[in-house]
């Protein structure tokens, strides 16, 4: 009975290994034949740019199955990057499935996959850098048995193929982890494919702000725009300034970050290959800063006396600009990225109006009533104080919109909802990289299956040439705080931030709703297994569903 | 050095106790004022009908403080009910500051709060029965040094004068557990205030359901009407017809609701006082029905011969009713309950007018091309049968407008967003108690505060006599389950139905936003430290955030 029961999974294994009606992803127009069942893809997502999957499949088995550095790789053991994702895509692939007490020496059928080699291509690996906007994120993977192969320039274009590699692994109808033979050759859209979560509004416990950068790297997205701080509270602990986050916070020491904590961010990002970009809002946005730093915010006015309310920063003291270059150089130093954003979005002007030494100011400097020239001179010495500590800047589209002069590799974030593609010609226009956000502004939501909006949002249909084109380098997912915190942000962002992470990484030709509805709901069950709570797409079901409450 | 601290403790003990200006609910126009500050009725929620709260505060120790049952107390140690109910309750007010190993025997200060004493003053307390739409929740509570008096003609009181305990109990600056002086006089407004689940559209786990049942609890919601199947997939595990289920469910084994799963949810919800009333709706909305009962669904033709896709119950088969029959037979002894909801709407009439052997049936009967007489007849022949189970009924607003004939007991339930105030003037004059979903369907969201959308809605707004009204006799939050599981119910949930939950316990002249905002804000947070992610209102903190993701 044994050898029989043997014999049949032999022959089963050989019947498996048979079919090969190969399906070539760019000889088949997906949007022709629209299917509500199952995409071709499986669960790939985001689709990666040139996809072949077999009928042939293969098994893995948890018992022999291994995650390799091969041989020829440039980088080995001592890559903790790439031996952490190792380990951590063993889990997802063999989630419960892999038990202890397996005989780990079982010899591998014919069929079966036994291994995933990962071969490091540049002499470089940059194993040990941080991720940049010029990191290469490209990869090709082969799977054939005996062995899979995941090639790729560097570090970061591996992280991307380990995810596609789990992504592609499925249970057969036995319950048997499977592969199809493939081959894919993959490589980003876009540069910046990011994710803005803010923690002033809201204060998130470090345990969300994790979760959600394991979630992005399952959706290859590759920068953390921290909204660190911001009108309602500055959960920041700065070295420098500790008064900031003492008396600017929620609470001085349950709702702060410390050094540490950022530290540790940094790092649990930069092994996924995320960028962590840190927004230190000014000169609005800033009313928490005031708490712990006197003399920073402008007194408002009521009349010809103080009203005890207070306004955007004050930009006619020097003490401000003193404040200013400390504590961006702390910034500096605290966050690797090149980039720092900057912010300077929706300046109220009615409390410097109110002011009467700030209307002597604007006498002085000749401004007559005009305001964003106030704001523009405050702007203007802020990208000096930055340019000094070595850092570029991105900035909100008002900076640009202001005639502020920037330097050339200033990114300008569009997020206004009106005149989008008009903003983008003109930023373009005058030679300035730019991201997009304003489409996926996430914290609006509506009934029914808004991921649809979002994915249908194309960053390029502008008109503009080709150059200006190429300086649209990406986009950004907003998930502001109002009405999240640690008990809703994560079902709210994902699988709708799905929808943008694929937007930006797979090719613009991508964009069949029925394909891409079949592969998101089975991603977001996947996310759901990993541990997310991923909310549904609409009616139906995962296998496993979420533990949690 | 140790005496002095005593001596301090003591006298600032004292001082505690003697400022004492009272404040009056009902002295006070609430609405007059409207603070951005704090609500005089702290974190109440929903605010009791009688409330006086002193200044004079008392303080719980941990090691002294317990629940007790009255010495005249009706029912004592044997209530497995209010037993199993002070254990809930005591570690609601003491979350993880009663430590263990510390000192039981400490004796009690002058100010403290030695207990609270529940007396059950009706001789039939009602302990091990079910709660039903008479049941007396009405209660008083006396907190006065050394002992606070709770007393209840039922259960059903104490359990909603515990809640009420539990909520005036506060740390205070040094963080000691506090209450006020305080006399509460309370009972409901509504006696039907419910929350409707659906189970059908996304499975929800067994914890899932426990979670919200407990959370339902602290909002004095009494009824969860349990939407168990519809058309995606029917997850009730039926004794009598197990293959409902079995080919009905999502999954056989993972996504259904044992016979014990359902005992279990039954008694979790009697425990905390609330009814569980089944919703089996027909004769639309019963796809999933179709696969385990060959017969039941009407086949749909295209032109001459069956298309292959069902409709409606097949109302013109004897075989239908012998199965209906036996299954309501099974259901009236499953939930304990007095009524079961029968649903009754939106039936599309379209597959069975393609029906040749229904269009017959429609001639013998003399329909002409009525089909709501069809429907009439069904839902007649139904009630009929649900009727000899000894069951009341619910059933949609739709059955009572086609002008079906109805027992005087019947529950009309009105969710129809359009001519709301005339279906229930409609309704109430026909003698028919009805009860109110159309402003409370939770599942559709929209960006900001809709809980006020909620709570501004009036059941009595319509025109009507005395008797007509109190023909009203509640309401219910409705989250279908197209967009929710388990990932993202509960958040979306609450504190949204909290809304709902006030407006059907509290008087109706409690309409003041503010207060309402100050109070559910602190409510939200509770829930969040009792363990539930309910999601914030606005900006903002609580004390301990969400420890999940």
């Amino acid at each position: 009975m044994f050898a029989t029961l043997k014999f049949a999974a032999l022959l089963l294994a050989v019947v498996v290994c048979w079919a090969t009606q190969d399906y070539d992803y760019n000889d088949t127009e997906i949007d022709e034949e629209p299917t509500l069942g199952d995409s071709q893809y499986g669960s790939l997502w985001p689709l990666p740019q040139k996809v072949q999957i077999s009928t042939v499949v293969f098994k893995l088995s948890g018992a022999s199955f291994h995650i390799f550095d091969a041989k020829e790789s440039s980088c080995g053991a001592s890559c903790r990057l790439l031996q952490n994702a190792y380990r951590r895509y063993d889990e997802y692939i063999f989630t419960s499935s892999r038990k202890q007490g397996q005989n780990k020496s079982k010899k591998a059928l014919a069929c079966d996959m036994s291994e995933l080699q990962v071969w490091i291509t540049s002499a470089d690996s940059e194993c040990d850098s941080y991720p940049s906007v010029t990191s290469d994120e490209s990869y090709k993977l082969s799977v054939d048995s005996p062995v899979a192969v995941l090639k790729a320039p560097k570090v970061w274009g591996a992280l991307r193929g380990l995810e596609t590699f789990s992504q592609l692994v499925y249970k057969d109808e036995y319950g048997a982890k499977s592969i199809n033979r493939t081959d894919i050759h993959d490589f980003p859209r876009f540069a910046h494919r990011g994710l803005l979560l803010d923690t002033s509004r809201h204060f998130l416990p470090i345990k969300v702000i994790l979760a959600n950068l394991e979630a992005m790297a399952w959706n290859k997205f590759n920068v953390f725009h921290w909204h660190i701080v911001d009108d309602p509270s500055f959960p920041y602990l700065s070295r420098t300034f500790p008064q900031l986050s003492q008396h600017g916070a929620y609470h001085p020491y349950t709702h702060v970050y410390t050094p540490s904590d950022v530290k540790m961010i940094i790092e649990f990002a930069r092994l996924r290959g995320i960028r962590v970009i840190p927004e230190f809002d000014t000169p609005g946005h800033t009313q928490s800063w005031g708490k712990g730093q006197k003399d920073l915010l402008t007194p408002c006015y009521s009349g010809a006396s103080p009203s005890g309310s207070f306004g955007p920063v004050n930009p006619t003291l020097n003490t401000t600009y003193d404040f200013m270059s400390m504590f961006f150089k702390e910034v500096s130093t605290v966050f690797p990225d090149a980039y720092v954003h900057l912010g300077g979005d929706e300046v109220d002007f009615s409390c410097w109006k109110s002011n009467p030494d700030i209307q002597k100011f604007m006498e002085q400097q000749g401004f007559e009533t005009d305001y964003s020239k106030l704001e523009s001179f405050y702007i203007q010495r802020l990208l000096d104080i930055v340019t000094t500590t070595n850092k570029g800047y991105m900035i909100w589209q008002e900076v640009f919109d202001n005639g502020v002069k920037l330097k050339s590799d200033t990114v300008v974030h569009v997020w206004m909802g009106n005149k989008v593609e008009e903003e983008l010609q003109k930023v373009t226009k005058a030679g300035f990289t730019t991201i997009l956000s304003a489409p996926w502004y996430l914290d609006y939501i509506s009934y029914g299956q808004d991921w649809q909006k979002y994915y249908r949002a194309e960053p390029l249909s502008f008109k503009g040439t080709d150059a200006q084109k190429k300086l649209v380098i990406g986009g950004e997912a907003c998930l502001w705080g109002e009405y999240v915190d640690a008990t809703n942000l994560t079902p709210r962002l994902w699988p709708r931030a799905s929808a943008v992470g694929e937007r930006l990484w797979s090719d613009r030709d991508v964009r069949d709703l029925n394909d891409a509805y079949s592969r998101l709901a089975k991603h977001r069950c996947r996310m759901v297994q990993r541990g997310i709570p991923a909310e549904p797409l609409f009616t139906g079901y995962c296998a496993h569903e979420y533990k949690g409450v």
